[in-house]
């Protein structure tokens, strides 16, 4: 049953999991990826170049360690890597769901997450951690249900988009929805996907991951080919080409369908609307919040994570708040800071001890 | 002959002027429209609901005065709206050029510029301004010829874009040449035109043009349907509506092909890289330079404008600089912001009355 009333089901979650559950079940961290993530957060299967996408994050001895954390991590309901999602078969239909799988809301992938966890013999999670969409799923889960976390670490998220946010996550659902090989989203097996459309939104938001000043230290006006500019309309400039590459890279591991329930999710999210929210912070309530932003990121800024922090304090929950510097945007969060990681390491493990895990 | 050595002609060129020019030759003010601008500058062609795009700027006892100068608006090289561009019908194969017209510079624009102004029967310019690329143009003009402008005003432009600029405009790119309808650029008379491409490439150059608190407070995350979310795919919060009725507004009256090649054309500016830029401030200049930036301005942040500065400084020309507090990002330049248009009025009539306008 999702928030909506809409039911949807069975719901197949594909997952994840390093290191070792304690006895008692309450050393689990849970690791909540973001808009283009998947399960494979850390390790690198006998694949040293296919590395999980925080393998920096997780693993022996680094911030979230292994050696003392079970870490699970889970592809998102409507995903597009092993969970049920738009690309799945609808069981009632025999064919893909497309657009008639129900929108759902970052509640409905906490509790698909929140099943797992139970799932699992999960007890109490010693912590939940998330970066962008993955912060957004923390930040929920910790004020639905503080008793099930004991440390929430909310990095470059946002509580509620803005209207910048939302009309950069509207033109790319344009691009996808307008290409003619679209198809209304029932594309599957049609030969034809909307590839351009994705790819599409893809270089936009890559636009948006990176701060102007990573941009220009990275391409700058440098060109492809030699010194010369080749005045034409093909690749010309190194960033061009740069995102031409990551459109295509993308389309080999993403459905676009999936694209538009992610960020449409992200859209409607707004973690401090209902009453719901006010059992943050209440008596009862033992999760603790570290909030981080990056002070080059302008995809969500840091005015984004010092409203949930605002927030968060109204309620009387216990929060940490640390803007990091970084020249990298809000990729930053998936990058090997140092002063990043050790905020995360030190508050990770400090509520580790302080709860006896 | 344009710069890159190809040759292209005729060339035919609409423009408007407003005022009248002085019996000497010497009151004209020429004004380069931006990206998606066209000749239709100020009044209103007797229909009050179609004033032109810097109506607030041009006209009787307004910043540049009808009342005392002589103003030309032209159409860029390129474009679409009345001036030889992709779209117009190429005399030697008898169909329109497409992408076979040939590629340009900002040095090209302005010497279709300087044919118009010759034309006209005006000695030397009492000032030309421009916004964006409007004000690229006014630079490379002024750089190159000091002697024939007195006052160059230069707002919210760049010298040269950086990869984040150059980036969103690849991007639009993109989307207008991958759209199936595009046909390689020959879509004239075919029935069919990369609309959904240039829609999205508008959408998303509309992101750019507002800042977020401008977007924050006209849009928020009002809904465009009551007070409830429609949890679906359509047009629900008003950001959205904005940007589609923005993306379908523009098809009646651009054409992609121009977008291609004008925003091309400021990918490949580089104002001072040449040594023709050392001419700007040597003894025989005359040229007083107007740099202004508005603080909002994240398409062209005062940064750019500072640069300006710093390289006409270092060539030892006049400068006067301005940052403007202004919420509302790129699109500034076209508002009727008081201490903006005040800067305007006063530098130029300042110079007017020093060379005996």
């Amino acid at each position: 049953m999702l928030e909506s009333g809409a039911s949807l089901g069975p719901v197949e979650v594909a997952y994840e999991t390093y290191g070792a559950l304690n006895a008692s079940g309450t050393n689990a961290v849970y690791v909540c990826h973001a808009l283009t993530g998947d399960a494979h957060a850390a390790g690198h299967h006998g694949d040293p170049s296919r590395p999980g996408w925080w393998d920096t994050m997780i693993g022996p001895g680094k911030p979230v360690d292994t050696d003392r954390f079970f870490v699970v991590c889970s592809n998102l309901l409507g995903g597009c890597q092993g969970t049920t999602g738009p690309g799945s078969v609808n069981p009632d239909t025999a064919v893909p769901y497309g657009l008639s799988f129900p929108l759902f809301t970052v509640r409905d992938l906490v509790s698909v997450h929140r099943a797992l966890v139970a799932h699992l013999g999960i007890r109490r999670l010693a912590g939940a951690l998330g970066g962008s969409l993955g912060g957004m799923q923390v930040l929920q889960w910790a004020i639905d249900h503080p008793d099930e976390i004991a440390a929430a670490v909310v990095v470059c998220a946002s509580s509620r988009l803005s209207a910048q946010n939302i009309a950069f996550s509207a033109v790319a659902r344009e691009a996808i929805m307008r290409d003619p090989d679209f198809q209304g989203g029932d594309y599957y097996g049609t030969g034809r996907a909307p590839d351009n459309g994705l790819s599409i939104a893809r270089m936009m938001a890559h636009i948006t991951y990176l701060s102007e000043e990573s941009m220009r230290e990275k391409f700058g006006r440098r060109l492809q080919h030699g010194d010369a500019p080749r005045f034409d309309f093909d690749v010309d400039f190194q960033v061009e080409s740069y995102l031409r590459h990551q459109g295509e890279a993308f389309l080999k591991r993403f459905d676009a369908n999936t694209y538009l329930y992610l960020t449409r999710v992200m859209d409607y999210f707004d973690a401090f609307a209902d009453s719901a929210a006010a059992g943050a912070g209440s008596e009862n309530t033992s999760a603790r919040f570290l909030v981080v932003s990056f002070d080059s990121d302008w995809r969500f800024d840091t005015a984004h994570s010092r409203e949930i922090v605002r927030q968060l304090q109204s309620r009387r929950a216990p929060v940490t708040f640390r803007e990091i510097e970084s020249p990298w945007g809000h990729d930053s969060f998936l990058l090997d800071i140092p002063e990043y990681h050790r905020t995360v390491a030190a508050f990770l493990n400090r509520t580790a001890t302080d709860v006896g895990v």
